[in-house]
């Protein structure tokens, strides 16, 4: 016996087998259909499919029908979206992820260092004075006590203070701690590299991990990179001087991260637009060829970029 | 034989011993004297002291002393200068320091740890959700791993990547350079501890180490703070209300860093007022006990404080 029930998204026919109700044919509205639907009621709609009107147990069973049907749906879209989520983490993710740490962690740990030498220059202020590199500083207060660093400073007399054992070993804490931040640094540059060398070698190579992740970054991902003409490349990260160019009547930029890439910084500076323009349009290859997994072209265009300039 | 040397900042008589010239008698000139010196040059000024005119080699002997007497007064006051540095560092400056290093060291530690929940939420989102405290979210994730967390969470799937262990591994990292952070912290804070008991014992029983040492940071030193009327002391903290309410007609703050002293937390809010009053009463005799070394009274205040609110 075939059992015919609507609702407002469509029409269904049902048969009962051991206590449950089958669906057998199904027949949604249209969207006009629908229109009509929410306007003049369901039985304003022309109805093709036939069966007898079950009676109250059969519809209930019809019911229990739609509510398993729609459990199993949640269910079934529930495991599809947390693969795709899974799957969405892609060594994309992981490299933009590790740029902004690694630039985070670059402005900490110089301000803890800062820190650092306010604090020791109230012992020995003619240290910080000589030693002018942040992490530098840092390992020599570390490495040796005040009178030898004096003396390798060839000062004889220090204007600090004679602070306590207990004062001075606090500030040792302080500078063996920032020392961890600069040594994630470091860890976190050879982890984007070991990303890069199985995702973007070719990127890697003419690049540099720096550059080449910053330049993964800033465009959003490999994907997103391989797609960008070379001349977007070569200002990515240089994006105020690109729209400042583009509102007023300034100069466009020539290069953006790429500028501290040593093809660019060995080239003299009247040369450097030539340079970047060429550059970039080899990293745009780089990314294609890379995102396409292609061969390793990298260390070719290198020699003749360095040729070139 | 008796010399007479005039310059322009007075008169002076030598005497040749052992070859060299020893100053006997010497006569500065007043201001107006100087002035008139200036003026008409130093034959002007009528001369009271009495001596023959040296020789040339005796003038030059006489030169002379002047120089060693120049060179040992830049010396002497050199020395003078370096101690007066020295003990300028006084434990104020390494209270404010500390107290300094301590707000920076959380802003830095919690922006990691916000870092380190996105991350670890690419693999284990529910995790950070659960885990609302950035210091437990941290260490969590380093005692345990991502299928025990899960368990305690009482979720069975996560919707997070099945990441590499090597990536894994970076994050894992990171969290545990962070929690050098806040180790670095509390060492910090137990040095201030020390640091007061020292020399505010008072200050320390009765506003605690971080709301003490807030203090004294803000007044720039013990001194200072000892020498503030209660009424400043009690509004340390919250200049920017205070300008607010001298500039506009807006309510003066009734309390600045003391707000979170347990004393006013505990108080009632339409009582608070009268409570910080009282409180900041108290914190100014403690400090000015403090400065000036007296007895340890603090205890005996907090007590009355308690009875009060």
């Amino acid at each position: 016996m075939k059992l015919y029930f609507v609702n407002s998204l469509g029409e269904y026919v049902f048969e009962i087998k051991k206590n449950k109700a089958v669906l057998v044919e199904k027949k949604l509205f249209s969207s006009k259909q629908k229109e009509q639907v929410l306007e003049k009621g369901i039985s304003s709609v022309k109805q093709s499919l036939k069966g007898e009107t079950p009676s109250a147990k059969e519809l209930s069973l019809i019911l229990q029908s739609f509510k398993e049907d729609a459990k199993s749906f949640k269910e079934t879209d529930e495991k599809t979206t947390k693969k795709k989520i899974s799957e969405a983490v892609g060594v994309d993710t992981l490299i933009i992820q590790s740029v902004s740490l690694i630039e985070e962690l670059e402005k900490i740990s110089n301000t803890l260092a800062k820190r650092i030498r306010e604090w020791y220059s109230l012992y020995a202020p003619e240290v910080s004075k000589k030693i002018g590199d942040n992490e530098g500083f840092v390992s020599a207060i570390l490495k040796k006590d005040k009178k030898t660093l004096l003396k390798e400073l060839k000062t004889k007399e220090s204007m600090g203070a004679n602070l306590d054992k207990k004062d001075v070993e606090q500030i040792l804490r302080l500078a063996r701690t920032t020392q961890k931040l600069y040594e994630e640094r470091k860890a976190k540059e050879s982890y984007i590299k070991e990303l890069m060398k199985k995702t973007t070698p070719n990127l890697l190579i003419l690049a540099g991990a720096m550059i080449g992740s910053k330049l993964i970054s800033l465009a959003g991902g490999i994907r997103q990179l391989s797609l960008m003409p070379a001349s977007t490349v070569q200002t990515l990260g240089a994006e105020t001087a690109l729209f400042r160019h583009l509102k007023t009547k300034a100069k466009p930029p020539k290069h953006g991260v790429i500028i501290n890439h040593p093809i660019i910084q060995k080239t003299l500076r009247k040369n450097r637009g030539k340079a970047a323009r060429a550059l970039a349009d080899k990293l745009s290859i780089c990314a294609k060829v890379d995102y396409f997994k292609g061969d390793l072209i990298a260390e070719e265009l290198r020699l003749e970029l360095e040729k070139k300039f």
